[in-house]
C-alpha cells in the first residue's frame, strides 16, 4: 500500500509530498520517492492531508460508551451508586461486545489506533476490538469482592498472550478495592507474563483521604512500600498528591494516564501535572469512559489538558502544543513499548487529517502542532492499524449497522 | 423551503418528524404535518438529523481568525507586545476582509449564525459578513489612542444601521484604554441609536488591581458610578469581580459574554459564573478571537464552561447540560434582542445536526441535550439564516477559495 504525496510533521514542523510505503503492519518507506513495493496496488491519496502516527488513548472504559449521557451533571457517590453500578450489575457480553464497537468507531473517527481499557468480560471485548482492527491493552478488571474475576486472570492472559492486536495486562482496579493479596498476586502474573499493569490511583479527594486515614500511608506511599510502582505501571487520574507521592511516582518511573475531562466534570480535581513531569513521570492522556466525560477524542483531551493547567499555574506559557502532543503520541509509545512512529520498520498504525478546514487556516511550517491541539475540530478522514484501512474518506464500512444495534442494546439493557 | 421530518428539542426533550416551514427569512410553520407554502419548491431532508436555533457567539474578534496559531503558549504581555500588535499595527482593509471570511466559514460549519464583535476597519467586516450570509452585532472598537476611531463610531451606526444582518453597536475597548470621557460618548450613541454596548470587563486580574489601584473604584464600581452598566451591555470575560462587582452586574442585568477557553489559554482566571448566574446576570458564550482560543466552536465552549465550573466549585451537578446550552442560545437570544428559536414567525436561523455519528449514541429522549453539550465531535451538516441556505450536507459554496485567499493575505500581512 502507498500512501501518496502527504504531509508529515517533522521536528514539530511540516514537510509536503511524502509518500508512505506499508507492507503488511509495517511501514516499509518514507520519502519524497519512496514508491510501492508490496505489490497490492493499494494507493491512499494523501495530498493536502497530515499523516500523523496514531494517537494512544492511555486509559478508558470502552464498553461504558454504551452510558454516554445516561447520567450526567450528578455527585459522585449518587452517580455511581444510583446509575452506574445498577446497570454494571445487569451487563452480558453482549452488551460489552456493541458497547466496545461503538466505542471503537468513535476512536477510528478520531485518529486513535490504540487504547488501554480495564472493565468486565474482556474477552468478549478483545474479540469486538479485534473485530474493529484496533490495537488495544485489556486488563479484565480486579476487585476482591469478585473472586471469580481474579482466578480468570491468569486464564485471560493465556487466551491472548501473543494476539497481534489485543495484548493482555493485569487491572487491580484500585488500592481501596483491593487487598495487599490482590496486589501481590497482580504483580506476580504482571512479572511472569512480561504485561503491563493498569490501575486507578488518587482519583479524589475523599478517596486518598479516607484511605490515609485507615491505612496511615497514602496510596502512592502504600503501593510503593509493596513494591507495585514501576514503569510497568499505568496509573490513571494521580489527581491527589502529596510532594512526597509526586518524587515517588518520577522516581519509579511510572506512566500516568491523566483524564483532564474526567476529572473535571466529576469535580476530581486538577492533577500536579508540572510537578510530576519534573519529577520524571511519562504523562499520557487517557478519555476515560464515555459515562464521564463523554467522548473519546484525544484532541479534546490536548486543548483540554493544555489549557487548564495553564491557567491552573497562571503560566500561559506552560504545557504548549508540542509538550501535549507528546504526551498523546511519543509518551504513550514510550509507556506501552510501541514500535510507533512514522518512520521505516515502524507499526502502520496512523491516521491522515484533512487539511482543507477552516480550523487548520492559515497553515504556517510552526503551527501545525499548536492547530493539531488547539483548533482542530475534526478532519480524520482516514485511520489504518497494523497496515489495515479502517475508515477511507471518512467512511468506516458496517458503521451504521454497528451504531443501530448498540442503540438497540443500550435500549434492552435499561429496560432489562 | 421545507425542512422535512427533522428532530427538534422540546423542553430539552426530542421530538420527531417535524417539518419546518421557512418563507423569506421567518419560520412560517413548525409541525409534523406543515408544508411548504413558500412555493419555491425547496425541500432539505431531515431525516435522521437534529434542527436546533442558530447558536450566538457573543464575543469575538472575527478578523483576528487570520493570526490562529501565530502566537502560543505565550505571557499575556509578550504576546501582545511583540507578536499581536506588530500584526495589528498592519491591519488593511483586505486583511480584515479575508481574516473575517475564514472566521465565518468556521462558524457556519459549527452551526454559529450570529456572533458579537468588536475589532478594527469594521466597515470591511461588515461586507465580508454579508457576503457570507452570517448575522452580527458589529462594534468599531474605541480607544484614546485613535481619535479617528472615536470620531468615526456614529458615521459607522449610521452607515449600517437597518441593515437586514448587520446590526452597529458601539464598542469601547476597556476602562483602562478609554477615558470617561470616551465611555460618556460611547453610551450617549447607544443611547440615541438604541444600540448595543460592548466593552472587555474585568478580565486579568492585574488590569483590575492597576485600575483600583489608581482610580480607587473596581472596572464595574468604575462603570456603573458613570451609569454606564444596563441590559444593553454585553460586558466580555468579567473574570475577577469582588462580591459587590457581582451583586452591581447581576442588579443592572448585564449581558456577560463568558469566554472559558481564551480565559483557561491566557491563563486569565476562572470567571464566578455561579454567583453571577444568582446575582441575575444574564450569561452567554463566547469564543473571544481565534488568536487565543483557537477555534471558533461554541459546542467546544460549553463543555469546557460547563466542566471547569464544575470542578471550580467541586459541584458536579452544577452548571449542568441544559443550563449550559441555554447560554448558547436563549440566554444570548435575551441579550440581543433576537426573534431566535424553533417557533412559528422566529427568525429563520438554525442549523442541522447530522445524528448518525457515533458520539450520539446511544440516543434517547434525556440524554439529546448532554450529547450536545458533551460529546458531539461534529455533524452539522446545513445552516442556515434569514431563510438562507449557507451550508448544505457538509458544503459551503466557494470555501476552499475562499480558505486559499485567506492563506494568502495571512503570508502577504507577516512578510509586509
Amino acid at each position: 500500500m502507498l500512501i501518496k504525496d502527504a504531509s508529515i510533521l517533522v521536528d514539530g514542523g511540516l514537510l509536503r509530498d511524502v509518500n508512505i510505503a506499508i507492507e503488511g503492519s509495517r511501514i516499509m518507506g518514507i520519502g519524497p520517492e519512496i514508491r510501492d513495493e508490496s505489490g497490492d496496488g493499494e494507493v491512499i491519496g494523501g495530498s493536502g492531508k497530515l499523516a500523523i502516527p496514531g494517537l494512544v488513548n492511555a486509559h478508558t472504559h470502552l464498553a461504558m460508551t454504551l452510558f454516554r449521557g445516561y447520567a450526567d451533571d450528578m455527585e459522585l457517590l449518587p452517580w455511581l451508586e444510583e446509575k452506574i453500578w445498577p446497570l454494571e450489575a445487569k451487563l452480558t457480553a453482549e452488551d460489552i461486545h456493541w458497547g466496545t464497537k461503538l466505542g471503537c468507531l468513535e476512536m477510528i473517527r478520531a485518529g486513535i489506533t490504540c487504547y488501554n481499557d480495564m472493565y468486565y468480560i474482556m474477552d468478549e471485548a478483545a474479540r469486538a476490538t479485534k473485530d474493529m482492527g484496533l490495537r488495544a491493552f485489556l486488563s479484565a478488571v480486579l476487585f476482591d469482592m469478585r473472586p471469580d474475576l481474579i482466578e480468570d486472570a491468569e486464564p485471560f492472559i493465556r487466551r491472548w498472550k501473543g494476539d497481534d492486536l489485543i495484548v493482555p495486562a493485569v487491572g487491580p482496579h484500585a488500592v481501596y478495592t483491593c487487598s495487599e493479596e490482590t496486589l501481590y498476586k497482580a504483580m506476580d502474573l504482571a512479572e511472569e507474563h512480561a504485561t503491563m499493569l493498569h490501575i486507578h490511583l488518587s482519583e479524589t479527594r475523599s478517596e486518598v483521604e479516607s484511605f490515609k486515614k485507615n491505612c496511615g500511608n497514602s496510596p502512592v506511599g502504600y503501593l510503593d512500600s509493596l513494591g507495585f510502582l514501576s514503569d510497568r505501571v499505568v496509573a490513571a487520574h494521580c489527581t491527589w498528591l502529596s510532594p512526597k507521592d509526586v518524587s515517588i511516582i518520577g522516581t519509579r518511573g511510572v506512566n500516568v494516564a491523566h483524564c483532564s475531562i474526567s476529572n473535571h466534570k466529576l469535580a476530581s480535581g486538577i492533577a500536579p501535572l508540572d510537578q510530576l513531569a519534573r519529577a520524571g513521570a511519562n504523562i499520557c492522556l487517557g478519555t476515560d469512559g464515555a459515562s464521564s466525560n463523554n467522548s473519546l477524542n484525544l484532541f479534546q483531551e490536548m486543548k483540554t489538558t493544555a489549557i487548564v493547567q495553564k491557567c491552573a499555574h497562571s503560566r500561559p506559557d506552560l504545557f504548549g502544543a508540542r509538550e501535549v502532543w507528546r504526551m498523546a503520541t511519543d509518551n504513550a509509545y514510550a509507556a506501552f513499548g510501541l514500535d510507533l512512529g512514522l518512520r521505516v520498520g515502524a507499526l502502520a498504525d496512523l491516521a491522515l487529517i484533512d487539511l482543507k478546514k477552516p480550523w487548520f487556516f492559515p497553515l504556517a511550517e510552526e503551527n501545525i502542532v499548536s492547530h493539531l491541539v488547539y483548533s482542530i475540530q475534526g478532519g480524520v478522514d482516514t485511520t489504518i492499524v497494523a497496515g489495515k484501512v479502517l475508515m477511507r474518506d471518512g467512511v468506516i464500512p458496517g458503521e451504521e449497522a454497528i451504531l443501530d444495534r448498540a442503540q438497540k442494546q443500550f435500549e434492552d439493557l435499561v429496560s432489562r
